[in-house]
């Protein structure tokens, strides 16, 4: 195969860095990951975009330049024309407008594209994964946040740059704090984040619970999808408790979005939606049900497929969508 | 002008039936309105629309049979390749599918095309109407009940033939009971029908109003938005209290959708909304503000432009856009 037919795609996380470079039929032929950088500004973040990418290359035997170009799925406020990222509140530093894709590109020496991450992670289970056989779904990625993909008619829509932030419809008015600073939003109750603050309070306030002892036996720092997974097997009444609220509260959001929308398909990926899986997905459905103004005629409802990878073989898919190889 | 540029357009609605000819600059040149059947079934009501519709083609000079075609925009489960229309709830004895479309068509001589009402009300908005500026727009018809329309990318969304349905936006998990049998939609607290029932509820339990007293005294057996409209302005607390409750819960799920979706505009429009007009439409955007994720870019707020014809007007672009003419 040419060369010049491979691309690159980024997953570009608060927490990791994930790199791959793919063929024409989208197989990988090198993969990477690095640790997002905790400090520093955009430089240092995108020198280790830059590492992760070269080693994928190298793994698939192709200098970066011989690339038919780079996409990254980023955080933040994206200007595509520019290919310029602000606002990437994840990220350290990363508030003012910083030129990540001619920058990288020059280092590189490709196109380097920039698209919402969500949405390019929804892009790619549209194409490659759970979402193959559908022409609309909605993608809810679960995970430190709750964030949203569209793709209608087989296209992407992305509003004015800000459409799919299913994570703030309003699933309770005058409800629980939301790391965005509202309150009552779907993210408040199904956030990683939001429910890692939402069991610390309850611990403080002397609720009984192992969740912080586990997260500690495995040395992290934080409620990782695993710390919850773990506790809520071995019974812990108060990551019980949050998980249901958590899946009650993506009833209602999820079902209020497919009433406005009518996809063919939700599909729930992210840390939590991953690791919970299937049977998770079936009592979001559930919960879903109550509220779906067309109730003999749900979704249907997938889990992701494409697992760590989807997000950079979705920063793959803008080369694509943009330069015909 | 050639009588085959014309066009027929027909707003069927559960409590009249509007029709019009308009030429291809959309200019009006014959409508008429009558009274929606209470009784009896489709063929009753087809009779009704037969008759509006001739009435229009008189006043045009035209026979209905020149028409390019009439487009009807419709209530209920419209199947748009067999032409047939079912669960038409506002209709008398409308439950099983009956093929208005052919059934009309061959009556009138022309060919009649069917789309759901508020979508095709959206349509003219955006085409003819308050949407011109726009490329894409969402449609909150506020009247008996809330209906949606979306417009994307300059074309109708339609999901798999049921979306817009943002009356049913859940605004309020385990709140008031709503027309369609379920709890704390939208509508619930927004629809004209839910908002009677809430008035004479608390009527009944002895909080005083001059709602029912005015409908009364304009000779009406139900609250028409006048009504609402007249008891606010003489400072009825009642009313207030359930229009603010309407104009809350508008806010919250309006601003839920538009967190989604992310469309250019809002257009507000329905007996309620037009009634109520520009200050209400900042109302709802000024409830809408503490919800929206984007708040240093709201969408765009107007009121309907085409009153009472823009249903018709509506039916009427279903021809342009299936019989060039």
């Amino acid at each position: 195969m040419a060369q010049h037919a491979l691309r690159g795609g980024v997953d570009l996380g608060g927490t990791k860095i994930q790199t791959v470079v793919v063929d024409a039929e989208h197989q990988v032929l090198g993969q990477a990951r690095r640790s997002t950088p905790t400090d520093g500004g955009p430089p240092d973040v995108m020198g280790a975009i830059e590492e992760a990418m070269r080693e994928a290359t190298d793994q698939a035997g192709v200098p970066p330049g011989n690339l038919n170009g780079v996409g990254i799925g980023a955080p933040g406020a994206i200007d595509e024309e520019s290919g310029s990222l602000a606002r990437a509140g994840n990220l350290p530093g990363w508030r003012e407008a910083y030129p990540l894709a001619s920058e990288l590109g020059a280092r590189l020496g490709t196109r380097v594209l920039l698209g919402n991450d969500v949405q390019v992670a929804t892009d790619a289970e549209f194409t490659l994964g759970a979402g193959r056989e559908f022409d609309s779904v909605l993608g809810v990625f679960w995970g430190t946040g709750v964030g949203g993909g569209i793709v209608l008619d087989r296209r992407p829509w992305l509003g004015r740059g800000a459409a799919g932030e299913i994570g703030h419809v309003v699933v309770k008015p005058h409800g629980a704090h939301c790391p965005c600073g509202r309150r009552g939003c779907m993210e408040a109750y199904a956030g990683r984040r939001a429910m890692e603050s939402r069991a610390r309070k309850a611990h403080d306030e002397g609720e009984k619970t192992i969740l912080f002892k586990l997260m500690e036996e495995r040395g992290r720092d934080r409620l990782t999808s695993g710390v919850w997974s773990r506790a809520i097997e071995r019974g812990d009444e108060l990551a019980t408790r949050l998980v249901d609220e958590a899946v009650a509260a993506m009833g209602v959001g999820v079902a209020s979005t497919c009433n406005v929308l009518d996809v063919d398909a939700v599909i729930i990926g992210g840390g939590m939606g991953v690791r919970f899986g299937e049977p998770y997905a079936r009592r979001i459905m559930d919960a879903m049900m109550p509220h779906l103004f067309h109730d003999d005629a749900p979704p249907a409802m997938r889990v992701a497929e494409l697992g760590d990878l989807g997000g950079a073989l979705g920063g793959a898919l803008l080369v694509v969508d943009a330069v015909p190889a």
